[in-house]
């Protein structure tokens, strides 16, 4: 069986799943292989690293994927838009910021453009600056994000485009890790699901295996949306946006000292700490970038076997509310 | 059609749909007229006023409901719970607290125990509880509620009641304001769902009606998790448990500053404006208690109707995923 949606016809792509932008962790091995699997790989473009993105355009071979950037951040760096521009990507994802100043370019290469947003005010600029593709991103998810839930924002962003966009798609991020939140997405008027912390949590990513064993050990209960793993990266997010975390030592200690963390006293000797750590795969005195769907990863496996496993209890959600009505 | 789960079985009722018990808000009248329409209505005991209830037993009539209280507040003043027992209600519903200390009596008068939880720590006290019903809160609610989200909750607990208490139900709360909701909720495993803020818009709440019409006014961007509105009314709340309310002069005056709001110098006078705010339906100066919901309500119509529409809309949308697949 196969879910034919608008967004599996928009994209041309065998099942409605998106793999999330995710910083650092979201390569051209990972894009790829989602991409092999029938969903569309997205690289994370992050804070606009240019030699990290040839490196993983590169890896990802003639794939077709997408690219996406922390919008903020490539307003002081637009020219990385351009480099990536010339890998001719199907798709550029932007969030976190006003997508308007480079929907021009993106448009004009003719790549599909995705709009991330947390909150109606974000919806609105989307549309406005043209949009194909809106995502809309609950607090639930892991790494950035803002306040509204997943289970409010779609259907409230779903009746909104009915209304100003019809044309426009939308997809739900944000705590979607499994078959039942493609069913749900799918219900709350969502065309498919970008999907993080479940390919976080996948053998192509770029993340640690003992960040990925701590998070298929923890439940639900264990992250938190914090804006310390940025003070203590110098990372100058706008205060709207926080980043949900794995709670560890380095979360307890900081969290709701900001101003001290941010200190000189402090600042010097936490980054060197908190880098070390990323590097050696130290879970207690570093960010673990994971959403509330830990709770719901009991595995790390490839991204293939991640797409079919959720495509067929999708399947077996939608059946069995067949039978119940 | 109907949509038949272990909910409707359970409680005996037609629609898989309860209102929330929302204190100072549901009252008799409002219970009872979700019970007339086919669903299961709880009576808001809140922080337990003994003469509140009796009037609000008294508005219920015959109609077969049962009653919510806040549990924190319950262990102070345990008495109410005897007074509300001799009512036979067919259910007690427990948040925010422990509630193994209420159980043997519940139990004794052959009232189902329903609890509500907000978080994986929550639902293991509730299934040692020996809960009948789980209700799975997300922080997309209104009123008092914690951090994490209905979209990972749900599922989350499906598969710990599935592995340690398969006979326990499971109720979706937590931004579930129509159709889409509730079938959003079957997808990600829970047995129906509990809703609060589209029955709080109801021509039966015991709600000013504008503030009503604010929330109808509004989106969902135009809510907050604050704990300013118990520290002004020195309702001790737990740390974990915030309420979300509308943002609006009182909130953005004191939210961030709450020592301020505690100390001596300004306690009084605002828990003064507070409550005359409150009586006049003044919605600048004291809780508008709403969820995220508030996005996705658009008017404000008796309860039997809300839930015509919200079965009517998840039987659609059902329907829809068959043509789809």
């Amino acid at each position: 069986m196969a879910l034919t949606t608008r967004l599996t016809q928009k994209l041309g792509i065998e099942h409605p799943i998106i793999s999330a932008p995710m910083a650092f962790a979201a390569g051209g091995t990972l894009a790829a292989a989602v991409t092999a699997a029938g969903g569309f790989g997205i690289i994370g473009g992050g804070y606009g690293e240019p030699d990290w993105l040839e490196r993983e355009f590169a890896a990802a071979g003639n794939a077709r994927v997408g690219c996406g950037f922390i919008t903020w951040s490539l307003a002081r760096h637009p020219r990385v838009l351009d480099a990536v521009l010339a890998h001719a990507p199907a798709a550029i994802m932007l969030s976190f910021g006003d997508p308007m100043p480079f929907a021009p370019a993106i448009k004009a290469a003719h790549a599909l453009l995705i709009c991330q947003v947390q909150a109606m005010k974000h919806a609105r600029e989307a549309v406005d600056a043209g949009a194909d593709i809106i995502v809309a991103q609950g607090a639930e998810a892991g790494g950035h994000g803002s306040l509204r839930a997943t289970f409010t924002l779609v259907p409230e962003i779903a009746d909104y485009l009915a209304r100003v966009a019809p044309e426009t798609l939308l997809v739900a991020a944000g705590g979607v890790a499994d078959g039942r939140g493609l069913a749900a997405a799918l219900m709350l008027g969502a065309d498919g699901v970008l999907v993080g912390s479940r390919f976080w949590a996948s053998k192509e990513a770029i993340v640690p295996e003992r960040f990925q064993q701590a998070a298929v050990g923890a439940d639900g209960d264990a992250t938190i949306r914090t804006s310390v793993v940025d003070i203590v990266r110098k990372k100058e997010w706008p205060a709207e946006f926080t980043a949900r975390v794995m709670k560890n030592r380095f979360v307890d200690d900081w969290h709701g000292r900001e101003a001290a963390l941010a200190s000189a006293e402090n600042a010097a000797h936490e980054l060197d700490r908190y880098s070390r750590a990323w590097q050696a795969g130290d879970i207690d005195n570093t960010g673990v970038f994971v959403g509330e769907a830990a709770g719901l990863i009991h595995d790390v496996r490839p991204a293939g076997d991640i797409i079919g496993g959720i495509v067929a209890q999708a399947e077996r959600a939608l059946a069995r509310s067949r039978t119940a009505t």
